[in-house]
């Protein structure tokens, strides 16, 4: 990629907020109002209340819905007739196709040659055109910038888009009108799109909640960002097990947000993220992908001090079939050695 | 087992609708009010509107917990000093363990040998003592009976039993309290507490509403018992995955209940089982174990006809950790087929 950025002009927090507030409108009917969980087990470990927010249960089976339906819904007749754009490893490229489907839009969406068939096959099966490339020799934005539709589709690109940040705000505008004042808000980041959305509304609705955003300590991008004032970039994230935050760094519009009304990042460790997944699918059975577990993972672990009332969105329930069959068969094993 | 039974008094129908209006009052705050899902991929291949009542989030992860709580807190101070026996190889164990320590009253379960020791070791977790017996010599019943307890504990049974009937009731309660009005309500049956209470309930909140009974075709007692007019015994009942239905035959009050409240049981196969546990678990984020699947695997089999609004109580997600490892696994092999 060029060193030299385009230049973007920065929204204001409550113009932002009135996008979120706008986004809940059209989202009304057509996402789901996703329930707020709770559990006596998980408030007994956290010693404390705690409301899961649970976008695993969101249309497409992660919180991405909102923003892809958010943006979609805004293009002219002119842009839909034409089509969209996007790449995305995973949730957002199957909620925009979803979407395109839902409002009769073509949509194309560029995948590495690495996802799991099952994620191929659902964003296919939405009819999508799905474009593959090889991660190992170029950039899912490279491979998107020589299609021939870059030229004649609008690009929504996964997390760097206001209304993108706007849709995913919404997940924490329901959260503060369904729970009890919140004293701290765990969201859990990858390209940040969500916790910029989810810091701008609870700071606007709830401004006595601290917003603090959980990522892999294998991918903690936006943890040194917020620490350092500039956007870093994390190395080596394939290796962590929450394939959702594997982006190499959080977006320049989210980022400026992050700085202005996210309190703190924290970092979990893999074990605290299959421990979460494997927490959610025995004791709550619900199942999270290790992405959407990472604010269940950071109570677990105990990365944030757990006072009053914690609310944890969990992102998504998109988990591998093969993933999830190495976290039981390895819960099993320590079952058998208790 | 004698063949001579003990004489019991019959309720009416209205006397038991009497008790499942007593057992909500007595559960609210106590027992969750679970929520109703809908999945809009699951009404299109129902072709009607689909509603879940997910008692796999109930408290234990089972319907069983109200039944208990229902029996256990009507207890007179002496009876809980006492103390409380039951006998289950499952979910009402645990249940009553729970109902047990909650309500500070000592609880012996007596279960077979060959249950998962997660299991094993969650019950014993709720502090009660478990005596387990190998049930390829004896019955739980006969070891109960034989147990110093059985002269000074109150036994509760896991379904032929009034108040049990009444708390399992309480859930279609809900149900017709929360949903528009169904058409059908699809309801999984082992021993047939949860059929019985919530036939009577369906009965005198929502008429129009026909309840059916789904089993495994493999231990399909109940459905035959409805037919023939008197109880019958299935054999083999251990070769279903569905260990919630195990039980050989459903209990007398239940029956009598059946007989006059419940429409129809319909049997469904173990590959529908397998594949209802699946679909709940990749398209719905909910963790079902094998006989809390029974509804949705009777929707996914068309073993109905659907019509209108389905109601399907999800009775359990307490699933083994491997058999859950199987059905993921066999599901890996066959998208890998695809």
């Amino acid at each position: 990629m060029s060193a030299v950025l385009e230049d973007i002009e920065l929204r204001t927090g409550p113009e932002v907020m009135d996008g979120i507030r706008a986004a809940s409108k059209r989202l009304e009917g057509v996402a789901r109002r996703t329930p707020l969980l709770t559990s006596r087990t998980l408030d007994a470990i956290a010693g404390g209340e705690v409301f899961l927010k649970c976008e695993n249960l969101q249309n497409v089976g992660a919180f991405k819905f909102r923003g892809a339906y958010n943006a979609l819904s805004q293009l002219s007749d002119a842009q839909r007739a034409a089509g969209v754009l996007t790449y995305s490893s995973g949730n957002h490229g199957q909620a925009v196709a979803r979407v395109g489907q839902l409002l009769g839009i073509n949509t194309v969406i560029v995948m590495p040659d690495n996802v799991p068939p099952a994620k191929l096959a659902a964003t296919r099966g939405y009819g999508a055109r799905v474009v593959t490339f090889n991660p190992n020799e170029t950039s899912r934005e490279a491979v998107a910038a020589e299609l021939p539709e870059a030229r004649t589709h609008t690009l929504i690109p996964p997390f760097d888009h206001y209304d993108v940040i706007a849709g995913q705000g919404t997940c924490a505008l329901e959260i503060h009108e369904d729970a009890p004042p919140l004293d701290q808000l765990l969201v859990c980041t990858g390209g940040a799109g969500l916790l910029a959305g989810c810091s701008v509304a609870t700071h606007f609705m709830q401004p006595g909640c601290h917003v603090i955003g959980v990522e892999p300590a294998l991918a903690d991008d936006a943890a040194r960002s917020l620490r350092s004032g500039k956007i870093e970039v994390a190395e080596n994230t394939h290796l962590t097990i929450a394939d959702g935050t594997r982006t190499p760094s959080i977006g320049r519009r989210n980022f400026a947000l992050i700085q202005a009304y996210t309190h703190d990042i924290v970092t979990v460790s893999e074990e605290a993220i299959e421990r979460a997944v494997l927490f959610a699918f025995e004791r709550l059975k619900l199942v999270m992908e290790p992405s959407g577990a990472l604010g269940l993972a950071a109570v677990l672990e105990r990365a944030v001090p757990l006072t009053g009332r914690t609310g944890v969105v969990v992102s998504g329930g998109n988990v591998d079939l093969g993933v999830m069959q190495k976290i039981l068969a390895n819960a099993a094993t320590r079952h058998a050695a208790d």
